[in-house]
């Protein structure tokens, strides 16, 4: 390729509003132009990319007897119906109507679509297992866009869905569907990704691995154990807290505490550590006034993932101003009237703890002195706190750290949700028909590229690895009116592509240092300089992108050294 | 690829309401699996062959220097508002609101997106010409969706759009393109394809071609010299008429009709030739009241397209019943009362005609003996009568034909229409800026596939040709229960596989018939039987789809057999 003739504006300066390293050195590089809040266009360097990483996928999907199949982006109403999510899904789903006045949507995702593709042509249970997968755009009208390609609204996704007899034949498939995602993401040149176990959120089902890669402009935090190895997200991440009683249990006692009204002031004034004091926090359950009142020693935050999954239902934060019961800033376990609330939570941080500091229930007044031994019998306790930087390791009991993340690809364990809803059946070996479980298994492309451009770039621009980059050479004719120099330049880019490597050839009649600056920018893993000075020794330079190899090198000996360090970089990446 | 296994159901009928051989085998053959009206998913083997197709396609449009990039399928308004279409364009676009209330459309088509993409990057005469492609989801809501994959509402299409200086670049361009696309469909193996001049339709800009696949259940007509190879669509096409004059003009005689209204009752009731009269069509102006009246002789037809380019504005069918001045049944040329009328035209084919029967323009009465020449002096004639069958070519004069095609492909001069309406300018080497010229090339992916199942078939099932197959051979054992027979099959189906010969391997346990049924229904072009049988002698049956070769062949011989069979087959696709 040309690079005078390549269509893509390479600029000094991203967008103003770009917070990710990715997104300003994409859209700088040329790589991706927007369309629309959320909705890209991808020049030609950005969809070699992705070619490549899909080509990657494609091959591990392969290797798990993938079937590559295409469902349609438009879907029918009756079909996210039939599943239920077409009442339970909000303001993400685009919905519309056909010319006939039909109801329509655009896919998000395709259980449905798969389960529609199967549900006829599988009757037993000789066909199962099989996976079929796609690579297809879904469109989800995210509210919040960011990122560049980190969070959009289109965007190409693999998504593969596994069919099975039982639960064994299903964990015994997700383990090789982890297996291959590990794999593509150590080929196409991932280096921190981290796979955790995750929250299933919409999907349904139960066990699931979130694919995180580790960066600090990621939005999810990850809890880790450095020693062990345990992984899991904040969502679902668990420790374990042992109380350290005081020897001596103190009397209950009522403080007036005036406009003290948060953990902060009121452990400040009455010169308490943080972790001797009760946080209450109040939740509506969604879409009621019904309040459900959580717990937790005052130094941790209620994690409302696992909150939410164990009262089944939606919440959201309540503001309780103006309540008969609940004293805002003054809400306490003890003496609390419950009558009326949907319901009162308790963190295990609270069990076994005593001379507690907690709201007295009234305006103005704390307690002290509190032992949930002695003063709060028979109480159950839940885990509903999130894990904190330091905290324990469930496993091996040494401290976690919390690192963010973003999620480049997941892998769940959905159970019979689908097949059930959408009445898919086959029958068993005794006769008897059954709904197939299903897993199901998502990468988006044009997040895995930004992802890679997140964590492999410098100040000057983007470092491509050798597996997915849009070329292999970068190859710069310094004085291109020099005849010797663009002979010898146009000798080595036919003899390059007739090797098949992918060559970038710079044939600008443009000085080295605006050469350089865009080279450096695209970030092609090799770059080839040609220039009179080095054709006087008969030699050009080669250089790779991360500085590892800088050599001035004989004309005739280029395309064998080029190859041998693409073929090096590529076995690194095996 | 192990049959037991491929998700997709063969069945013995195909959907009730299927017209098209195409959409009945590729359904019985479970390659698509109907969605919704128009909208389809597909299995494995359908998959397989567009990648294919798509392949090539991508080799071809690389080949004149295309740069693959993918716009979105998403798009705002705003982008169709610049341009304009998101007004012209009716039903077929779908409109809807995202959840900021914006305005947005599912892509027909990407001129828009491109102009988008490009005008920021572009900005030198010097980095012209370029082309851009894509392989991108498109959605048109067709009221009439048909034949399977033919006609359909989502699909992929191919879409292309070079940019040039001037129009001398845009032609030498285009043919390139023209000749690209010529290679694509020999080499996926479409036979009878003609590039015609077409009509440009929405698309705006002058010469186009369309490329027609020619097939009985095509809905265009194609005019065709055997000849001289003049080929057009009907829309288009054009004839000589020469008007035998009779030796001797008869008088204007008014004669009683009654009711005879029509072409056909008229003639018979006088006797005449229908090369003698005069027939009268009328139409309004597509939105008013205004009417058209079109004189014809009266065995042609009018041709709307040809038409409607004269009035420079849409047309529909007028009903004129009632009409205080036009006589249904009874228009004629000669006396007709042409004000208040939008306009009367007559076509070439009337040009001296004599002794000719019209109208009367008086309620149940016709004229004869109307002489062109003598009685209708300083009109002007235009053409806008459809050719027929044995109409003599415009360019060699011999008689033509007609076909019945589908659209495969198409390629447009669009011109300025874009780059001028959505303000794309690039500075010329004078140092004025200029709206660059563009060219767009468009195919289908889905119904290239349908097409070439559409011309590639038999009563048993598809023919896929060599070059996009969905496996090369499907191997089938009989009898897999006998050990000697599966351990063959097993090490043919690895050995060919290693030799990089796609294998369908047919492993069910299942009779003979049932396999080779299947066999012939999906249309893989190699098929290797092993049994007991050939065994005994050492050998295994290789037969081609198309019964061009069925030898035992020696085991041992079985890849190199298979890959000169491939390799032969390939050549002539070339």
């Amino acid at each position: 390729m040309l690079l005078s003739k390549l269509v893509g504006e390479r600029t000094k300066n991203g967008p103003a509003d770009a917070t990710a390293a990715s997104h300003s050195l994409l859209v700088r590089a040329g790589f991706i132009k927007l369309v629309s809040n959320g909705i890209w266009s991808l020049s030609m360097p950005a969809k070699r990319i992705t070619q490549k990483i899909e080509a990657i996928i494609r091959e591990e999907m392969n290797a798990i007897d993938g079937q590559e199949v295409s469902f349609p982006v438009v879907m029918p109403k009756d079909l996210w119906a039939e599943s239920g999510r077409y009442y339970t899904i909000g303001d993400e789903m685009v919905r519309f109507k056909d010319r006939g006045g039909r109801d329509m949507v655009l896919g998000m995702t395709h259980e449905e679509a798969a389960v529609q593709f199967s549900r006829d042509a599988v009757n037993s249970y000789q066909q199962l297992p099989f996976m079929i997968y796609q690579f297809q755009t879904k469109f989800r009208d995210e509210a919040r866009c960011r990122g560049g390609l980190i969070r959009v609204r289109e965007f190409v996704m693999k998504d593969a869905y596994s069919f099975h007899t039982d639960m064994e034949d299903l964990k015994e498939y997700y383990e090789k569907a982890y297996k291959a995602y590990e794999n593509i993401f150590r080929r196409i040149g991932m280096k921190r990704v981290v796979a955790v176990k995750s929250d299933s959120g919409m999907m349904g089902g139960s066990i699931s691995h979130e694919f995180m890669l580790l960066t600090d402009i990621g939005e999810d935090t990850i809890v880790l154990c450095p020693e062990c190895g345990y992984k899991a997200n904040m969502e679902v991440a668990t420790t374990v807290r042992k109380t350290e009683r005081d020897a001596v249990s103190e009397p209950i006692k009522e403080i007036f505490t005036g406009d003290s009204h948060d953990i902060e002031s009121v452990a400040e004034l009455l010169r308490a550590d943080k972790k001797k004091t009760v946080k209450a926090v109040c939740y509506f359950l969604k879409g009621t006034e019904k309040v459900v009142v959580c717990f937790v020693r005052g130094d941790l935050e209620i994690n409302e993932s696992k909150l939410t999954k164990i009262l089944m239902s939606q919440i959201v934060p309540a503001d309780i101003t103006g309540s008969d019961v609940l004293h805002a800033g003054n809400i306490g376990c003890y003496g609390l009237k419950t009558s009326g609330l949907a319901g009162v939570y308790y963190d295990e941080s609270l069990r076994g703890a005593n001379n507690m500091v907690a709201g007295a229930n009234k305006d103005g007044y704390h307690i002290t002195g509190l032992d949930f031994d002695r003063d709060m019998p028979g109480i159950e306790y839940v885990d509903i706190a999130k894990v904190c930087e330091g905290d324990v390791c469930p496993v091996c009991g040494k401290p976690l750290t919390l690192e963010n993340g973003i999620e480049v690809g997941n892998i769940f364990q959905l159970g019979t949700k689908y097949t059930k809803a959408m009445n898919m059946t086959v029958l068993g070996k005794d006769g008897v028909a059954f709904n197939p479980i299903m897993g199901c298994y998502g990468i988006g492309i044009g997040r895995a590229l930004a992802s890679i451009a997140e964590e492999s770039h410098d100040e000057k621009g983007l470092i491509w690895p050798m597996s997915i980059c849009p070329w292999h050479v970068s190859l710069c004719s310094l004085r291109p009116d020099d005849e010797n120099v663009k002979d010898t330049a146009e000798k080595l880019y036919a003899d390059l592509q007739k090797a098949g490597v992918e060559v970038l050839y710079d044939d600008r009649n443009v000085s080295a240092g605006y050469k350089f600056s865009d080279c450096d920018l695209i970030g092609i893993p090799i770059r080839i300089v040609v220039s009179p000075r080095g054709l006087n020794q008969g030699t050009v330079e080669i250089q790779t992108r991360d500085k590892a190899v800088c050599e001035n090198v004989p004309t005739e000996k280029v395309v064998e050294f080029v190859n041998k360090i693409i073929a090096e970089a590529m076995e690194k990446l095996k």
